[in-house]
C-alpha cells in the first residue's frame, strides 16, 4: 500500500496542507515543521508526484531562463531570479543562448515551463516574436527585440549613456573616443544614442578614427582599446558600453604602460561588483541589475497568471559612480 | 482535431521520428531539418507534451545543479554541464543552496528531477546521505561529503596544496603564512592537508599567527589579507585556499601599498580567467573545472541508466600557473 501525504500528516503531527506546502518549500512553512515533515516524509519513503500534479493543473511551476552562460552579466541575474521565483513556488530552468533562435524555440515550445525570461534578445531575434504567437508567457530582461511588443525590464540606457558624455564633457574632454557594443543590440543601440545625442548638442563630434565597436567581453575591451591607443592624436577619454569592456581596456593599459587616468580617462557602465575593486577603481554608470531581474520575475509571474493585457515595459533609472579613472584632460593638467 | 506530430512529419517531409528528436535538441538532426520540423511545428500550432511523456516513461529529462548561487565558482561549472547534459537531451534545472539541506531535500525529493549535481557539499552534509537513501542518483562535484560513498569529480587539491608549499620553498622562503578555507569543505581540508604535509617534511613551522581561515569569497581574502599583514614579522609569502581570496589579497596590497611580490609573495588555487589579467599576473594552481563538470555530468548520465554498481571517484590532476606574484623571499633580494 502506497504512502500517502495523510500519513505523512499524522506522523509529523500537522495537517495534509502543510505537508504539500512544506514539501514545496512554502516560506510560509516555519523551518522547525518543514524539518519535521521532511523527515517524516524521508521516514515512509514518502515521494510526492511533481508529474502527476503537473498534469492535473496543466501547470509545471517552472520557469526557463534563457541565458548566454558565457557573458558575465548572468552571474548577476541569476541569484536574483532564482530567489525571486522560488517565492512563488516556481523553479528556474536554465537554456543556454548559443545565437540559434530556433533551437531555443523548440526548447521552449514543448511545454515543459509555464513562462520564460529572455535575456539575450537581440533586436531582430524572432524568439519572442514566435513566442508570442504562441501564447507562451515570457518577459524580456536587460534586452529587448523590436520586432515584438511584450512585457519588458530595462534599465535607461539612454540616459545612462547621456549621463557619461555630459559627466566627460563637464570634465572639460573635447577628444573623446568610445568602444561601442554590438548594433544588433538594445542595450548598446540606447548607450550609444544617449551617448551621441549629448555630443551634438554640445557640438563635439565624435569621429570615426576613435570610435570602436565590439562584443560585450573582457578580450572586447581589451583588443578595441589597444587599438585605439595606436592612432595618431588619441582621444583624452574613452566611453566603454559595459564594465567588461572597460576592465579590458583598463588591463590593456596595464599591459602597454598607458596611464589611466593620467594618459586617458575611462568610463565604464553597468557598476558590477568588481568595478569598485582597488585594481580598477572604475567610474562607472550604476544599473540595479538586481531589482531589475526582481522585477521581471514579478512581471512573469503576473503573466502567467493573466496571459491578456497590455504588455507592460518597466525602466529603471540609472546612476553616476564617480571613482577613479577620470580625470581632466590631459592639456588642462600641464604646468601652467 | 488536434495537430499530431504525424502531421508535423508529412508537412516537413520527414519522419515521425525525426519531428521528435528535432523538437528534442538531438543534436544527431540536421540544423536545416530541424528548422523545417520547427517551422512545420509552428504553421501547424503543434506542441509537444513533456509532460505526457514523462508520465509515461516516469523520467523527467530534468537534472538538478544544486549550486551557491553568490559562490563565484558556478559561473565556471554551469556552461560545462548544461551542454553535457544538453548532449544527452537533459535540461538543467537551478536549485539555490541557501545551507539549509532540509530544504534542498525537500524540493529534489519531489522527482521532478531524474538526479542532481552537488557542488556545495560540505563534509557533514546529510543531503547526499539522504538523497543515496532514497535511490535519487547523484553526482558530487568539486566538493563532497564523507559521510556517504557517492559519484564524485574532484581536482587533486593535496597535491595542489603540496605544490604550492614546494614551489614557495624551492624560491628560499622560510616565513610563510596562508589563508586556509573553511574547515568543513573537503577543497579547503585537502588543500590545507597537501600544504601543511610538505612544510612538515621539511620542518618549516607554520605558525598560528601566520595562519588566517575565512570563506571563499573576494572579501574573505581582503580582510584576512590586510589582518595578515598587521602581525608584528610578516611572512615573506602567503598561500590562498583559492583565487578569489588571492585577488581580495592582491587588491588589499593595492589599498594598503603594500608591493606584491616584492614586500610579500602571493599564491592562489583555481587559475580562474581573471588571475591571469595584467592587473593581476597572479601565480597559481590550475584546475580543469571545465573537464570535471563535463566528467561529472557523464557519471551522472551514467549513473541515472545504471542506479546501481560501485561508486566512482574521479580524481583530476593539477598544475603550477607560474606568473608574477612570487619572488624570492625580501632578505636575499636584499643588495648584498
Amino acid at each position: 500500500m502506497s504512502v500517502t501525504s495523510h500519513d505523512v500528516a499524522r506522523l509529523a503531527g500537522v495537517s495534509q496542507p502543510t505537508v504539500s506546502r512544506a514539501l514545496r518549500g512554502d516560506p510560509r512553512v516555519a523551518r522547525a515543521t518543514r524539518e519535521r515533515v521532511v523527515e517524516a516524509a524521508a521516514a515512509l519513503g514518502y515521494v510526492t508526484s511533481e508529474l502527476g500534479r503537473s498534469l492535473k493543473t496543466r501547470e509545471t511551476r517552472q520557469i526557463a531562463m534563457v541565458a548566454d552562460l558565457e557573458n558575465p552579466l548572468y552571474p548577476v541575474l541569476v541569484p536574483a531570479l532564482h530567489d525571486a521565483f522560488a517565492q512563488h513556488g516556481y523553479r528556474m530552468v536554465l537554456l543556454a543562448e548559443r545565437g540559434d533562435d530556433m533551437d531555443t524555440y523548440a526548447r521552449l515550445l514543448d511545454r515543459s515551463v509555464d513562462g520564460a525570461v529572455l535575456t539575450t534578445s537581440l533586436l531582430r531575434s524572432s524568439l519572442p516574436l514566435r513566442l508570442a504567437e504562441q501564447g507562451m508567457p515570457f518577459v524580456q530582461l536587460n534586452r529587448t527585440s523590436e520586432l515584438v511588443d511584450a512585457d519588458a525590464v530595462t534599465a535607461d540606457n539612454v540616459a545612462g549613456g547621456a549621463l557619461a558624455a555630459r559627466f566627460l564633457l563637464d570634465l572639460g574632454h573635447r577628444h573623446i573616443g568610445a568602444i561601442f557594443g554590438p548594433e544588433e543590440t538594445s542595450t548598446a543601440r540606447d548607450r550609444e544614442r544617449g551617448f551621441r545625442s549629448v555630443l551634438d548638442e554640445a557640438g563635439i563630434s565624435l569621429p570615426s578614427r576613435w570610435v570602436r565597436r565590439g562584443w560585450y567581453g573582457y578580450q572586447d575591451g581589451r583588443d578595441q582599446f589597444l587599438s585605439l591607443m595606436k592612432v595618431d592624436r588619441r582621444p583624452s577619454a574613452v566611453f566603454c558600453v559595459n564594465d567588461h569592456v572597460a576592465i579590458g581596456a583598463l588591463n590593456a593599459g596595464i599591459e602597454a604602460r598607458i596611464r589611466v587616468p593620467e594618459d586617458v580617462s575611462v568610463v565604464g557602465f553597468d557598476d558590477l561588483a568588481m568595478a569598485s575593486w582597488p585594481a580598477f577603481r572604475l567610474t562607472t554608470i550604476k544599473v540595479d541589475f538586481g531589482r531589475m531581474a526582481h522585477q521581471a520575475a514579478e512581471l512573469l509571474v503576473a503573466r502567467v497568471k493573466h496571459p491578456d493585457g497590455t504588455p507592460r515595459h518597466e525602466t529603471f533609472p540609472v546612476a553616476l559612480s564617480e571613482r577613479s579613472t577620470h580625470g581632466k584632460p590631459v592639456k588642462d593638467r600641464l604646468p601652467a
